[in-house]
């Protein structure tokens, strides 16, 4: 038995089965994969022309076997075996939660989400989406919010590429019978991304929308869940967002649906990936304490309270939608670039981990959050940049100086051990000395330039003494100084100070 | 009798008295001013040299007298009368809420506040009063923040002009003898801004003491507080604020204290001036909603929550605090003018009124926020042009957009009427429509540069028609233009557009 997948990677088996009525509903497959007395249910699919599917994502190197299970005798019980090896360079496994508020793959490689979102690229022309996947290639961007469903909405008016369901013959689409064309080609364009390191943040449901897609019966629904999650789950760089804006869906779609849909990625998903679901009014988030989400996904341009929200909901803080860089008419899509940036910058120096998105009005209409294609502004560099300063020295995660501390309410600050990061944004101090250590000779001091993208040692002065002060109560403070040394910086914005360890 | 008095002028009368023991603590003077058949006491005070002295602010024309109580027989039962003529040139009258979250004098001009800050000024030696006397004419700021004891604190280390109380023959002070010299000064200031349009946020109580100010014994701050109004109290250009940073002193002056200083005002305050009290901590905010705090007075940098505050609390709205612009270390004294004047407008825009300050580091500590002096920094000049702004058109006051309605959650919107300001702020649309009016034959629209300090007739286009849009529930929006024209905008930040009926 030669080495047939890696592991984290994929392996797959193809069986005949019946073509008629419809399988996608009448047939059931289930395929039981057995580690020693391990054993690990995954879902299987039909994949048209009587050809039946089923996919997995090994986690442990050694001899794997399986066997079938199926309400068509012809499918049941067939048995198969692979040996899963080691994995190949780049893989480094799934995305989990680590350290409650943090990600990591799977091998431990801590995995810090820098996002861009292109909702509907994989329905654009297929020059375009090479042109997307050439673009994130080269962004820095490590991961990508994308729908299953097509877009319909402002700037978003074309034909999607594929149907998602097939036509009947009245054209009408049938929401029982998935095309298997498209989700081919959606797992293709999940699988370009993991070839360039890129997790797939994957949309299961959107309001934007004027096919029925949003529409679908209760069933119909459960059905693609599992079928999505049949076809997906053993992708490495799957991520299940179940919606964009669930809220905005809630009249067809109530909570104990998203409840049902949680419950079924996680019946249906032995590589057990991140889950989570994203609001669109700001005061409707979802109750993120449920065990069944993984990670908090909001939309919320406050973002100086990440580490409050960290606080009260206890997992990882990923704000995909901070507002978007860009220029058109909807307020979500015109920030400044200088302001995306420095959203960025305050929610990491807050502990959590922010989204891009880039809305350039275009005339004809190829906007990168929703169509991919080329970034045009100024804000995915320096989010480039805040990736490599945090990658360089952070090992696991940045943790949030107490929001209800002095000054951290104002100014942003993270540490990890003894590294910081204290980002000063509207702030432009001429000289800092809060947080800054007590000993000088063992640091490393740099100021960083968030704009101009600079790092340059930082110039230190004499720590400031400030008089004795009356404290709360009647104590007085001691008159001595606040840390060994002071910071001198340029007033300016968007700057911060970085200290660690002396190399 | 000639008129002695302007109406909303200051009336004064003098006796003479005892000037053994303790005048300040032995001797009580209450005068009852009559007008027909209404009586207003007013409380009298201790001047110093056996002379007692009662001040009165009438607010209607006409002939007053008065008599005087006392438990001293010699100041008992004494009488007097004085007509009280119009208000002259540039007396409108102490302001006053008016429409629930605005302001007004009360002859109905109304008073829209843009203050500042300055809290030991008159502290300063003499040259540097006039200085700031001087800027604030100079500045556009119809406000001051001012202590009426002295200020210790970072940058603040000299000693005060003139002691509030008296000093012991072993040099301590006596905190049962107001020093009436440091109070005639304190009046003359508050005149003197009065004569220069500025109305005095006088700030009765603070934390940052070493001379023991903060530490009076409860009967001492209550005779300070009641002798302080008797001697301002007249004066109409002033405002209470009963602390700055009240929760800074909590552990010696409970809650209880400041709703009894609050009573002790309104017993002893005739004018019934605007009373109101500061927070330090951003969750330490009074209770603003007893009836006694006549304006939410708070420090808050996050100022998009301006029009929620106002619904909350149903007052008007004062960000005395939403951090300065300078330079210093500490984190509410450095903000960008930029981002200060950006606070205001989206202060303005969202239904309230901001204070300025401003903390560039001088190397013999001459900051305006605390001695007053020049103005350094660049957003003062910004808030006077918005000011102009806001005077130009808006009788009354402004109403925000509902913060909770699409998409005044994101930028910023207020309305008078037909009168209507939108702000940007770090967003930057190259075209907008949202806001903009049904017909555009009936109004002038104008782009304002709030950093630039430019006023340009808009650019009307064609207002996009966006496709219909499946809403919630399943409805879908119509496909028609939201407003008769957008407006085409160069895509950069702090800019806003005015819309007011066509001149």
């Amino acid at each position: 038995m030669a080495d047939a997948v890696q592991k984290w990677g994929m392996f797959e088996a193809a069986f005949a089965g019946p073509k008629g009525g419809n399988p996608f509903v009448d047939v059931t497959l289930d395929v039981d994969f057995t580690f020693g007395a391990r054993s690990a249910p995954a879902p299987g699919f039909y994949d048209g022309d009587g050809v039946y599917r089923v996919r997995f994502m090994p986690d442990t190197e050694g001899d794997w076997t399986f066997r079938t299970r199926s309400n068509v005798p012809a499918l049941d019980g067939l048995t198969g075996a692979f040996r899963c090896g080691p994995p190949g360079e780049g893989n480094h496994g799934p995305v989990r939660v680590r350290d409650r508020v943090h990600f990591a793959h799977a091998d431990g490689k801590p995995f810090f989400p820098f996002g861009t979102t292109c909702y509907a690229w994989t329905h654009q022309p297929l020059a375009m989406q090479r042109e997307t996947l050439a673009t994130m290639r080269a962004s820095g961007f490590n991961k990508l919010r994308m729908a299953v469903f097509p877009k319909h909405y402002v700037f978003n008016e074309n034909e999607p590429l594929h149907d998602v369901y097939e036509r009947r013959d009245d054209g009408e689409l049938d929401f029982d019978r998935p095309n298997v064309a498209a989700f081919r080609h959606f797992e293709t364009q999940v699988a370009a991304l993991r070839d360039i390191g890129v997790e797939a943040d994957v949309i299961v449901f959107h309001p934007y929308d004027r096919w029925g897609y949003c529409d679908m019966l209760p069933d119909q629904d459960d059905r693609y869940v599992r079928y999505l999650v049949a076809r997906l789950g053993a992708h490495r760089n799957v991520w299940w967002s179940l919606a964009n804006e669930y809220d905005f869906l809630i009249d067809v779609k109530p909570i104990e649906r998203w409840d049902r849909f949680f419950h079924i990625i996680e019946e249906n998903d032995p590589a057990r990936h991140l889950k989570s679901i994203h609001n669109g009014e700001e005061t409707m988030n979802f109750d993120h304490r449920k065990p069944w989400v993984d990670h908090v996904c909001i939309q919320n341009w406050n973002v100086k309270r990440t580490a409050d929200w960290r606080r009260e909901w206890g997992k990882p803080i990923v704000n995909d939608e901070c507002e978007y860089e860009g220029d058109i008419s909807l307020a979500w899509g015109n920030l400044t670039a200088a302001e995306l940036t420095h959203r960025f910058w305050v929610t990491v120096t807050r502990g959590g981990y922010a989204g891009h998105g880039e809305c350039y009005a275009h005339p004809q209409d190829l906007l990168w959050w929703a169509k991919g294609g080329v970034l045009r502004g100024e804000s995915w560099r320096r989010i480039a940049f805040l990736r490599s300063i945090v990658e360089e020295d952070v090992a696991r995660g940045l943790t949030p100086a107490p929001p209800d501390e002095w000054p951290w309410q104002r100014v942003s600050c993270a540490s990890e051990g003894d590294y910081r990061l204290i980002y000063f944004g509207e702030h432009q101090p001429a000289l800092w000395a809060a947080g800054l250590p007590a000993d000088d000779r063992t640091v490393d001091v740099d100021v960083i330039d968030a704009w101009a993208m600079t790092v340059a040692p930082a110039r230190r002065v004499p720590c400031p003494i400030y008089p004795r002060l009356r404290q709360r109560g009647g104590a007085w403070t001691e008159p001595k100084p606040a840390a060994a040394f002071a910071v001198a910086l340029d007033p300016k914005p968007y700057q911060a100070i970085r200290i660690r360890p002396a190399r």
